[in-house]
């Protein structure tokens, strides 16, 4: 049983992280504060003491007669004051600076991009010499509302491969992936809507959805899918607004949609009014194809997105949304806002990358690479006692578990003070439920030095007890 | 008077409207029937009416006993519900789409950017060429939280010339100016907050702010800056939380700033909570410098923002905001959440084009050919009985007023028709108050045929009466 201060702090906590994160907006009233005491089942008593102690810090207002309210000015939004504190290694904002600011000579197993020079630069560079050689409007002129139409209509072709029909006026460019899903949320998304990911998801999934002022739900995820029995109750439960899902190459276990998984995650979708984001950035990593959802559902309630980070570049930004033809006129409204206008210039370059001759034949070269690089980072984490959870078909992760008393966030610690950037399972889980999981790019796992690291980590924890 | 039906369908637009930008959230109580009426001056009965036919709709619900409240599931975000209607030529979102989709052949005086020859395409050119040779991270990493250290080292400098102080820490790269402001708006705003605006002011201004959800507040703009006595009573009256303005090539008027007047600005904001963003995107059109408040104010109530879409290139996207620290911090998480990783290849194109040795003499020989044009242009339109507000002494711009009796809308309508895209004032005003105005692209006036579809229109404006 917690003490009566530490109740006081949670009603605190409570109220504030609200405040924090705009669930409630200024001068909103506040719970009564016998509503507030049933709610968090504490005392009358501890209700009305945290709420002297938020008046008296300036937090809220009291009127009297009339209750208590927000006050009129509020602070600025800082991500980092909403949700509960986690150590900083399992901080997704934390995880993703670090992998953005990492130094050149770190190593880093648990990023989530392949290393430069498996990328295609041979035809980056084919593209910007091109362009360095042409007088066209791409190189200065604003892009049109949707982006380019040859790109959306290579897209169209590009997207009925996956059987997913849409025209080239249901296709919109973002900058990115991340920026495509930012859209779709602020489109449909309103404070206090929850939202559906896997357990485990991408976690700046957490971060950007945190930015939308939702609440968070995930659903456990099993070698096929999302398990349907719990995405089944979270419907009846939550009246989630979005579910957010890769269906090919899931980040970060590298597993797939099963046929019978997807048909009965729609069956169940389209009693509801749930909307379905499918984020297709590893599409070209796939070598057979597996099922995508948009692809059964036509573009009704799935809404399709992608980009080329993951396989043609990281610093050139391109992404896409494929909709339903409505949804679409109102991003381009909303992308018109808030950016004026798309990357002209990128997004000619990825296209003329993508249309290369050699993008295919260097597609088929980082298939084998990843392939044989799986085969044999598995062995050498096998004989670590780290096991994966399944052997992914495609694409660079392995989602593996640490040997039994062994703490996935204390080994992140340990590892980076000898240069060695993990990712640790909890930064993937909503629900703190992997704390023995690491995730492990295969691409970034070539240096013999991370699994001496590892080794040298795993056995001062076995020492050391839990 | 209003009849009583246009009465209720005034409180149900007022409802609407409020659900549409979510300053109403889901399963939000309405205010009582007999606060509405007090606040919108109506009846008791109308408001009955109103609510009983909104909940008809379903756009409310009833709960006995309880009172009204929004429903449990909000529509999708529409930016053109939100805010009274107009005619689509001075609708902010439908002129920037008819801008950016415009034929090739169309003739754009109504257009905010310089034509491609006027920009600096060897400068771009040379930077491709220079990439393309690189083995760069450049061409396929993700770029650093901040962006590029060497750019925001170059723009600490270039600040440092406006008398702006900012160390490399406090700037922060983005993806455009537009991309800037939103992040401002979504790290300080909360629905329901006033922003201020100057009238006229760029139109987008008003579309960003939309998505926002916040009421738009016009500050009327003199030769000098901003009304003063109007800014003061609007900080007294609305306590705004946030005032955006250019300060020097104010866009639509190309008129800057006084001395006496961003003294006395700053001033008044210092007694309130008012954050100022100070967009100055034209920086580099100016010939001699004009003031700055970032500079008086040292970036504690002001951030600087820029970018160089209207003087490098609009299709190479980089902007930047120059913050307080703390801010900046908290700006770098809300852009990785958001979107990952700002634009590493453009910075770098931008940045390669700004300190190449020809860009200050392409910036010499811009500043000739805008003083020239200016003057020719000012001739033309007088010539027509269109006569400039002010003659601005930098940039593309010329606000000017129509002959008496003349409707800008109309006549934007009827040169549309003859391929020729006009800006109409009111697009640029918040209180719609510049009907008899446009602005014009001094860069994007040399065919004759725009002075020949204006003289025409205006002929037939004339003839038909008002």
């Amino acid at each position: 049983m917690a003490r009566t201060g530490t109740l006081i702090e949670a009603v605190m906590a409570d109220i504030e992280s609200k405040i924090a994160s705009r669930a409630y907006l200024p001068n909103t009233r506040l719970p009564s504060v016998r509503a507030q005491a049933k709610a968090m089942q504490v005392s009358v008593s501890t209700v009305v003491e945290a709420y002297d102690r938020l008046v008296a810090e300036g937090s809220i207002i009291s009127r009297p007669g009339a209750g208590f309210y927000t006050s009129g000015h509020i602070a600025p939004l800082d991500l980092n004051q909403i949700g509960p504190k986690v150590a900083r290694e399992i901080d997704p904002l934390w995880v993703s600076k670090e992998s953005l600011e990492a130094a050149p000579d770190s190593l880093m197993p648990g990023c989530g991009w392949l290393p430069s020079e498996w990328l295609y630069q041979t035809g980056i560079k084919r593209a910007l010499r091109h362009l360095a050689r042409s007088n066209s409007p791409d190189l200065t002129e604003y892009a049109s509302p949707k982006g380019s139409l040859a790109f959306r209509q290579f897209l169209q072709r590009r997207l009925l491969g996956q059987n997913i029909e849409a025209s080239s006026e249901q296709i919109m460019l973002t900058e990115s992936g991340t920026h495509a899903i930012d859209l779709i949320g602020r489109f449909l998304l309103s404070p206090g809507d929850t939202v559906l990911v896997d357990d485990p998801c991408y976690f700046n999934f957490h971060a950007l959805l945190k930015a939308h002022r939702v609440n968070i739900f995930g659903i456990p995820y099993s070698p096929n899918g999302p398990d349907i029995e719990c995405f089944e109750r979270a419907l009846s439960e939550y009246q989630p607004r979005l579910y957010l899902t890769n269906s090919g190459v899931h980040n970060p276990t590298g597993a797939h949609l099963s046929h019978s998984v997807a048909h009965r995650l729609l069956t169940l979708a389209k009693a509801s009014e749930l909307v379905i984001v499918e984020d297709d950035i590893f599409a070209d990593l796939e070598t057979t194809r597996t099922p995508r959802l948009a692809a059964f559902d036509g573009l009704d309630q799935v809404i399709e997105i992608g980009s080329f980070s993951k396989t043609v570049s990281a610093s050139v930004r391109c992404g896409y949304i494929a909709a339903k033809q409505d949804w679409i006129e109102q991003l381009v409204d909303l992308k018109i806002a808030t950016s004026f206008s798309g990357n002209r210039l990128d997004s000619e370059i990825v296209l003329q990358t993508l249309t290369d001759s050699g993008y295919r034949k260097h597609m088929e070269r980082l298939h084998g690479w990843l392939a044989k690089q799986r085969i044999s980072v598995s062995k050498r984490l096998v004989s670590l006692g780290i096991e994966p959870w399944i052997q992914p078909k495609d694409g660079m992760f392995l989602w593996c578990r640490l040997p039994t008393g062994t703490n996935a966030t204390q080994l992140a610690q340990d590892c980076l003070s000898k240069g060695v950037v993990l990712a640790p399972g909890n930064v993937f889980s909503q629900s703190q439920s992997a704390h023995d999981y690491l995730r492990f790019n295969v691409a970034q796992c070539t240096d013999p030095k991370i699994f001496e690291t590892l080794e040298w980590a795993l056995e001062r924890q076995m020492q050391e007890g839990p």
